[in-house]
């Protein structure tokens, strides 16, 4: 299996345990995780606050998977095109289109931009936040 | 305006002119081009003549714009998320979810990674080529 889908197995699971020490471990130190789309965390402590909240506001229930992806890699740079498949007991199964760039450091694949919304940025970029 | 927006907006000009010299300036030097789903251009070379050959596919009159777009970005790294709009003599006005990455070397922004066809290499993945 390709390293980073590995990376991306694990990360999953550790959202599903709520685990954020492990899940912290797979993102670079000034990582960007789109929270919903116009609202940014960046670094590692403003992601893992931002995994916090998610993990209340999906009633500890939220379920992560990657339906099928694909790699697309050169020197230390990746892009991962993902199905997300998302639900929780206040979200039924919702398909996302995600965006995810890795980079490797020290031989390591780790996530630098984590935007599950895919194209959605564009389209509510300028909405306001819910979040 | 943004460096990144400005090399789109470089390279999309070039592509119209056909003058690939300008273009090859905006890549790394070991580029992936996604030219269709499961069929990757990898290094400037292969690069080139993959324009040239689209060049000539669509009669010397592809049209290319981005309609909108959103960047994100960490230290060296970015994605680009872009509405991308094709057209050419025997090509209707096409809208694609382009995903871009992009970086920075020496203080410049190169396209490292450039898939204009965003989540179709994933669906596609496993068709036959037609280039």
């Amino acid at each position: 299996m390709h390293q980073i889908k590995a990376q991306i197995e694990k990360a999953d699971k550790a959202i599903i345990a709520e685990d954020f020490d492990t899940l912290m471990g797979i993102y670079t130190d000034d990582a960007v995780l789109v929270i919903e789309p116009g609202n940014n965390a960046i670094g590692k402590d403003a992601i893992r606050k931002a995994f916090e909240h998610i993990a209340v506001y999906f009633k500890n229930g939220l379920q992560v998977a990657q339906n099928d992806m694909e790699i697309l890699e050169t020197g230390d740079t990746a892009l991962v095109l993902a199905n997300t498949i998302l639900s929780a007991p206040n979200l039924p199964d919702t398909e996302r289109k995600a965006t995810y760039v890795f980079n490797k450091k020290s031989g390591v694949w780790l996530c630098s931009i984590d935007n599950s919304y895919g194209h959605e940025v564009i389209v509510n970029r300028t909405s306001n936040n819910i979040a």
